[in-house]
């Protein structure tokens, strides 16, 4: 697995911005893609489907399982006026479609009059190992919960297997529990990135502990940015959950907020372990920032002994190749030129003498502790 | 596009400070501008509009337009006349009076007993990219909105626009209507600036990888200083929509809640953006500072190693460059001095032992993972 | 005792991720243990026990003591036919069982109509100085209490004890008190595990003042991650505790709260230690940088002062070295080139001169105060 | 304008601690200054003035002026038995005159059954630029408000001149009034300081772009500690104000309110400015550390890159300066020893391969960007 | 004054941990000193005084004493027995009894059917200069209060002589007047350990202007954890406080909380001046270890300089001590060798050159700014 690429550049998610434009205008981003429609229309005993990109499908789908309960599953937000056809047929706020296509939104939970409105942030690492941030959408009215994806991706295959199964509550207990079921299923795959996380943490302490280098620091920045957008996205889906929880609509059955309560703590485990990780991250650093340092110093203080032991001594070699003659221009000896290099010894004693000054050097900085490892 | 200039000189922002004033008194700044003033009197089927720079444009308009709701806009807070004018035409507190040409208010929303007065703070980068954080404020009455401009900038141009076309509940939600229209365009223009500012964070970082010099630094801690800026006019914005969607005045209607709670959502938006960008600002600093150290250490290296790898060699060669004599003053040998020097391959050697030494360094540094990056 | 061993490798502890599961799911893990069982049943004259690893044993034990209060104890979780079997026998909700063998869950107590629910962290260290942090999680009904531990350690022995000797409370105060029970003895345990940490710190701080080297660092960061994770369990732990008191259910008694006050009590004063241990280690780090801060600039200045003092001398007697000729090449003196070098005195005067110059800069760098230590 | 000067000396300040001391008791600091009583004594048409020293002062003006407002002000706290008997007169509880005398109180509103009692900080800076921080406190009770200041400064002059003046409420809104324009004149006063700090921030960092020296760092800690104080002042201050809105006492009124509720705004308005200020200071530490950091980077690159091309260089110079004889001690001819020097264009080339070293190294330093400044 | 000793070394003090022992346990631990008692026993008008080691000593005072008020002091927990007595004497509940032994408790307040329980936390520093921080708790029941204290010290002479003057409330107000005072006390006695902190901070910084060396860290260090452990009993003592201040009990009488409500505030001035001390023992450090890396810088410089100055003479003269001969092995003139050293005036060339290089250099560095102080 290569490094994650979390690197985001701000200027194209932020292309649009339609300053004091009306509020409620559905103003799609040139990127976005063209709606894929998939309608589960189901009861305890039956599960129709039903597949397009118009508002016809959605029509005639509810038209023909009028006591169904159906899921109507948006994968691309590129047609406003798919939107606004779905806002008239329910009869949605302008301000909600408009939350809907905007899609930067914080997790949020908000009830109007007769339906409920939630927001998710979906997350996930591509095939490109880029973190992939990006929204979840739902609306449940009457009989109908209504989920919007930015991206075409295959996102909740799980719920659908569970709906084709039939098992459990998940036919039964009516549209809130679907839309649980989605929020519970990106929660899930929380876990997925986390764990993720974990095993490229894993990876970069490694590296720490085996073959430092200097790539470490700009991964575990990385990391800590990965786990930030994590971290930014799971405080308010707590928040959302608990809003659910202590919602007073009928759409949030008192069976479905049992459930909820089990996705809360399911944020909240996430929360901690994006904090473990983040401390992990910050201890990577501040080790590897300290085994830099301690090579540094090591680097120091090896240069420091060769070159102060040297350089006295390569003085006194200088000294002694200076080149103060013995005689003068007219060949008088010059008696106190550098009588040394006259003498029988002179030059075992200055091998000798130049040894000793290096043993003395040597042994102050033993005494001093230098040899030490600090 | 040049970097931000957002060093701040605190010298002339607070030059009239009148210690111990009465308060309420209404003290126009030297460098405070002429007011103009337009009113807008609209209402489903009409838009009247009227210019002019004293109070009579104001009282013969509303005289006219008697079942039309007003829009009073006025950029430039330089006559303290025309603000008393207004507040005894209004019976407005002096109090309020003197927030609005006072222009360090944070953003804030009080009620009184029949009007309600808000404040906000303008934020936009101006042609020299220097970031103008200027004052707007509010007073809603009866069927009059007065809005306050400290600068001539004419930055509601949208919501003029919206007025003319008389689409939607812009001429018919009455003034609290339009106050909120001002506020959330002051919103979206924090996404613009916040933009421009991605932008410049993105330009940063991509010099940190591809270019990275000193300026870095510099302009990271200037891009901190303008999101603390922003922060600190989204916190109290914030608390203030807040204020507004709990006020009990028949001013800001139902209807005008649903909408204040989308301006909060963006509000909280912002705020995340900010954070988002703080981190991202920090992620960079860090980077630098470790690149900075990186630098410093492989500089480090390299001269250790050289210098180390030559000292012994070049204190050997000052040995042998050493001048003992051959022969003592009477011409007599003096065979221990430096016999090296007199023999056949005395420099063969000598040139062999000084490679023999610079490998041994080599091998041992490279054994202890010195070649290696840290 | 040698250092802890707190790496965590993230990859196999979050291997059983089922993402978009039905909630409920009961999951063992593949490394969990098979259970032992062990039922005490008892009231103030009678205490009985019976040993098992199938339902059999429970339903048996609790038809045979019908007005017996009873501890299931259950070590290893690795069966989910025991959990499901446990669950139908008292009515237990699919979540709850979930929870028992999702061994990742934080500190809770959760109350459902005719049960309660409470999970702890069971931290130690083992023999080979590893931290452990495994859960323990306990239900209460009617008059039985079963306690759910990940391991097969023996944790409880003194809590055993106190049901075999048979004094206060412990025998009559119900189910309830017997959980309390459980819940402290994991508490008393925090603070063994901080006086182990405490030793530790102790001698990490020794080691600091006596024989400082890098290890240190790597120590700090070690316990600092320890301490993390023990305030991760104990501020939950906290919270749960609290909600216990504030519980209505009957099965946690009034006497029990006055109780669980004490052990809350507890749970603070851990914390306090874990706050204070956290200082103290920092304070080791902090100590530690400037320390070895303290030791490069100390082998600086000695690089610096000896090699400014040599490298002028070792110009000088570079220059006395040179080869300027005393004649040309046809044998006339050339009477400028290097004239010292023919005086009677020149080498006495050269090497006189050396002193004096590095005299002269030793008492500069002295004025300077680069002999003192800073 | 000089440094300021905020380097407080402890020991001072806290002589007098009387551990155990009756509470109430009335222990006058050695240093504290003899009472200075000025007494204004006012209705709407009225304004007395009387001087003094002593308890008879009072006592006469309040007896001679029975239908007027009084405000009784004491500069100067050294005398105990003043203080006593004006508790004794008004019946005052001891603790107050206690907090009244002990100058280190933090703001704060305290409501008796008949009086209230509140305290300030009053902050300035003196004629030698120290940071000055002196208690103010304030009783009151019925038609009389007493202030009492710990120094003999005229500190509300603009006070008096209102009450001269007699415009607006000054002579009519009662005694809580006066309370609040104190209050309010020392809260201004913060915005004073504020701006002589702001000046001085902009110095230093005028100083930071200019001229960079080590002082900055110094000044920078000291403006960090001012700020800090003041934050210390402010933050209790708007408890306190606060606390005064909330009171139900009818010493302050509904109208004082509407005025305090302004002071609160400004309280926050100097807390903002001191979070500025104190986010710019930080900004200029980091960006000198970050400044010293790269001047001591540059100078390590010129360091290196000189002597990593000399080092080689000398050393080569070392070899061709070595003294291997080219006969031996016969006169034999040596061939092997130095046979570079012997040949007919030697120097030429060893001159030019070390030209060649040097510009090869100097080529590699700049591929590997080392003449980039980071 | 010595430095303060406050590293504390952890492993006794926890000895004693009983896992999962009976709550309630009166475990001793085995450096507990024995037990000194003396009792007050006083009404307006009456001081009985009585002192022992026994319960014996308490049973026979309150029975002679029956009409009087009675304060039983206790010093030194070393005498289970008497622990058990006491609480059966009075029916006290044994988990108050083990909070007495146990003498880890943080300050609080707990409130029992017909008594109340309070602990708070002794600070002084001893003989030696070690921070002393031992347990305070008394029980409030009828006309009794005991207090307890851990160590033998005689700390509240000053309550003794208020009890012996009997001025005041101190012999009519009842045992919770009687508990206030041994709290405020106790508070008292944090200003004075404050006071000797202050004291100390500001020899630190004197050493800091005046001699810095590299104490200055670790006394910094030592002074930050003193100031952390004053925090920690400061926090909860302010709580408890609060909690006194709201109780319902009879025992705490609503002058008694008149008194408590000035204690409160005397905890907040406490708080205050830790948070105060911890700002300016952090700036210590700051400036230190600036000035720690201003030295590094300017001694770096001085070595960069001269070794960039001379390390090009010194290759200079290496060049020209190089030994090309001026004639082959057969004594032919080999002219392109050296040909400088023979000229007339090579050597004045030579020499004027060096120091002509070494001013270009010196004028360079000058131009560079690099003899400016940063
Ligand atoms: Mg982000
Ligand atoms: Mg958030
Ligand atoms: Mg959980
Ligand atoms: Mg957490
Ligand atoms: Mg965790
Ligand atoms: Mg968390
Ligand atoms: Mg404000
Ligand atoms: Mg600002
Ligand atoms: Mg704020
Ligand atoms: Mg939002
Ligand atoms: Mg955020
Ligand atoms: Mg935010
Ligand atoms: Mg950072
Ligand atoms: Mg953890
Ligand atoms: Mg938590
Ligand atoms: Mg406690
Ligand atoms: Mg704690
Ligand atoms: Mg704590
Ligand atoms: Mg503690
Ligand atoms: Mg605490
Ligand atoms: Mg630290
Ligand atoms: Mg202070
Ligand atoms: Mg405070
Ligand atoms: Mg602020
Ligand atoms: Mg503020
Ligand atoms: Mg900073
Ligand atoms: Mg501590
Ligand atoms: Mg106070
Ligand atoms: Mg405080
Ligand atoms: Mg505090
Ligand atoms: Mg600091």
């Amino acid at each position: 697995m290569g490094t994650f690429n979390t690197r985001v550049h701000f200027k194209n998610r932020k292309s649009k911005i339609n300053v004091g434009a009306q509020p409620g205008t559905i103003d799609i981003p040139e990127d976005a893609l063209p709606p894929k429609i998939v309608i589960y229309s189901f009861n305890q005993n039956d599960l129709q489907t039903s597949e397009g990109t118009d508002m016809k499908t959605i029509t005639e789908q509810i038209k023909v399982c009028n006591d169904h309960t159906h899921w109507i599953k948006i994968n691309g937000l590129g047609d406003a006026q798919l939107i606004e056809d779905i806002g008239t047929f329910l009869g949605i706020n302008h301000l909600v479609l408009e939350d809907v296509v905007n899609t930067h939104q914080r997790p949020k939970f908000d009830e109007y009059d007769n339906y409920v409105f939630g927001t998710s942030r979906i997350i996930f690492f591509n095939k490109n190992n880029e973190l992939v941030n990006c929204q979840f959408s739902g609306i449940v009215k009457d009989n109908i919960v209504i989920s919007f994806e930015e991206s075409h991706t295959d996102y909740f295959e799980s719920v659908k297997a569970r709906l084709k199964a039939g098992k459990g509550l998940i036919r039964t207990a009516g549209p809130g529990y679907i839309f649980y079921a989605l929020t519970d299923t990106i929660l899930d795959n929380y876990f997925v990135v986390l764990s993720q996380i974990g095993d490229r943490i894993d990876a970069t302490e490694d590296k720490l502990y085996l073959r430092p280098d200097k790539s470490i620091m700009f991964e575990a920045q990385q990391l800590k940015r990965t786990l930030i957008i994590i971290r930014r996205s799971c405080w308010p889906e707590r928040d959302k959950i608990n809003d659910m929880i202590r919602s007073e609509s009928d759409l949030i059955t008192k069976d479905v907020k049992i459930y909820l309560r089990d996705a809360y703590d399911h944020c909240i485990q996430a929360m901690d372990m994006v904090e473990s990780y983040k401390e992990v991250t910050s201890s990577i650093i501040d080790l590897y920032l300290s085994m830099v340092s301690n090579r540094m110093n090591e680097i120091m203080k090896v240069l420091t002994i060769i070159s102060v032991i040297f350089i006295p001594l390569t003085f006194v070699a200088g000294v002694y190749g200076m080149n103060f003659s013995r005689t003068d221009d007219h060949g008088h000896l010059l008696p106190d030129n550098m009588p040394e290099l006259y003498t029988r010894h002179g030059y075992v004693y200055a091998i000798g003498g130049m040894i000793l000054l290096g043993l003395i050097q040597v042994f102050i900085f033993w005494k001093k502790g230098w040899f030490n490892k600090l």
